[in-house]
């Protein structure tokens, strides 16, 4: 297979090397020359390229780019296969499929939610989409050739394929994505007009609500905007909703509508997936340890010897302290036999509680 | 020192094990007998009781039984000095001044900063407080004689002491940690009135944005109630920011104004302390694990061996897949060795990145 990749940068390089380590043959063109050539080393010499049209081109570009670098790479004749991997798709896919019935028909919209931190092709991996959602908004010409040679791709990249509409995608997104987006920033961005004391005064429940604040604000202008149409509805219904929180803190008001905002949110909440997918809930165990190397090792070397499946770990920070608490995360058939057995080896580990929630 | 802490709960029971083991002498009382003894025990048995008034007496009861608790506390001579434990403070502190002169003097309001989760005496632990901020709101009146026996308390507790009036207290915490959980809370609910599909979707971004909305409903009824008026201000300038964010979406706003709300939105999230107070940065190392039990474990002894601290741990779940990411924080200056150290013993990782940020 010849796949020629347009824009070498994390994703389509992380693709390059995904497909060059299947002995696809790869060309990169890229408005930078040192990240066509660099991406090029990085995913093998020795490809013989010849000037026959490429079985697939893939617009990896930013959102706006997308469909015109398929439509010209489409009038060059350049491949029989197109696809892009734009995380807003409606527009890009509409003006696709109004420019020709025959580049519509060898035309698939793609969105790998791989990680998005950016900044070129020195910052690949193969690995970059391992086990997450690639999706793929097939219009109605699309052919099942072309579909079959994308989905060669996610399953070699052991991705996730989910079919949706574009427009799904986008109000899917719009939700799960770019709202969680702009409440991080909004939160954050308040910090910035009160005392810069407050902010010491933090706990992990905002530093949580905020972390994805600190993204690339250039990457996520451009998603925000693009995304507009499908954007707007959510963060109004959040607006009304939060206009109504106010309103129930007069004191005239009684706590019902205020509970009943919190156990939505638990609702809600419930509804993301944890780990593999599914909805189920580990056991949370609070280890407490020194910050002092090798106390990690220790507890891991422990909780391994107990054959017990951390499901998952995290770290608590306690400022200006040299004590840490390790969150430990296990099935709820494990928990009461790694308690004891960490207990019994000397850790300080305390027994399960609800889900977590620093006041 | 003879302490009397009415309120067997979680706070009070842990307050309770930190002073016990220091030999004071420790009285609760509890509205649910049960609570009331099951503390004691905890604490520990063979203080001799006198009828003499406590050297302190602490309200760990609900925001707003807490005056109440106090002022019949001094009516009763219970106490020669009283403190409370709430996380809302200016309604409570004016109303217990306001009592009684000679009680405003033996009175200081306080609020540990400490775990949340719950419920009773069964999840007390000394180690509550370590490291975590615990506030103090002295009135005008406070004589040095309470403050000196609270700060015992507050060293005892390995907790940082630091002293605000009432309202810069409660507005602090309005901002750091009410409006965080609106916030959380807001977004989680949502996904209730959109296709479950959508919530299949989720990344790390809005889980961590949403997982405070899966804290105790009943708990912060009352506190966002009891806060509502510095809260409401807050929540009023986030209100009308996002109404800001949905006008600049329209197409004919220019990319400016979403482009300065991002930017702000990261000079917010860089304000807020990691580890140990500080706002020093980390290095963040990508590794990739097997979801096999013992891979975390051969982790961190290679981890270990290499010499390096581990700052932060934390796991990327990838849904419905056997492979994990285990994203390692260590100081810039141990990043390289850690990374050559790691690789060299087969293990997957990968050099640093920007901050996270999943599109």
């Amino acid at each position: 297979m010849k796949i020629h990749i347009v824009g070498a940068g994390l994703v389509g390089t992380s693709i390059g090397m995904v497909m060059g380590a299947r002995g696809a043959e790869i060309i990169f063109s890229d408005s930078s020359e040192r990240s066509a050539r660099l991406a090029q080393d990085l995913v093998g010499a020795g490809n013989v390229l010849t000037n026959d049209p490429a079985d697939l081109l893939i617009a990896a570009v930013p959102t706006d780019q997308s469909a015109a670098v398929i439509i010209e790479a489409f009038k060059s004749n350049l491949a029989h296969n197109f696809m892009d991997v734009a995380s807003v798709k409606t527009k890009c896919v509409a003006e696709i499929e109004a420019f020709d019935p025959n580049l519509a028909a060898k035309y698939c919209g793609t969105h790998p939610m791989a990680g998005r931190e950016v900044s070129g092709p020195e910052s690949a991996q193969a690995e970059l989409f391992q086990g997450r959602p690639w999706i793929l908004t097939p219009g109605p010409q699309t052919s099942s050739q072309t579909l079959a040679l994308i989905s060669q791709i996610i399953q070699a990249a052991n991705a996730i394929e989910i079919h949706m509409t574009p427009q799904e995608h986008d109000e899917a997104m719009a939700l799960v994505s770019h709202s969680p987006q702009v409440l991080a920033s909004l939160m954050a961005g308040e910090l910035t007009s009160h005392s810069p004391n407050s902010a010491q005064l933090a706990g992990q429940g905002i530093r949580d609500v905020t972390r994805i604040a600190a993204s690339e604000s250039n990457l996520w202008v451009g998603i925000l905007k693009a995304n507009a149409q499908a954007l707007k509805p959510v963060l109004t219904s959040l607006h009304t909703r939060l206009g109504s929180v106010i309103a129930a803190l007069e004191p005239e008001v009684d706590q019902v509508s205020i509970s009943k905002f919190l156990e939505t949110g638990r609702l809600g909440q419930a509804l993301i997936p944890g780990k593999h997918g599914g909805k189920r809930k580990y056991v949370v165990l609070p280890v407490l340890i020194e910050d002092a190397p090798g106390q990690l090792k220790r507890l891991f070397i422990d909780a391994g010897d107990a054959d017990v499946n951390i499901e998952d770990v995290s770290m608590e920070h306690s400022p200006g302290q040299p004590t840490g608490v390790v969150q430990l995360s296990v099935a709820p058939e494990s928990a009461e036999h790694l308690l004891n057995y960490l207990s019994e080896r000397g850790w300080r580990i305390y027994p399960p509680r609800n889900p977590a929630n620093l006041a």
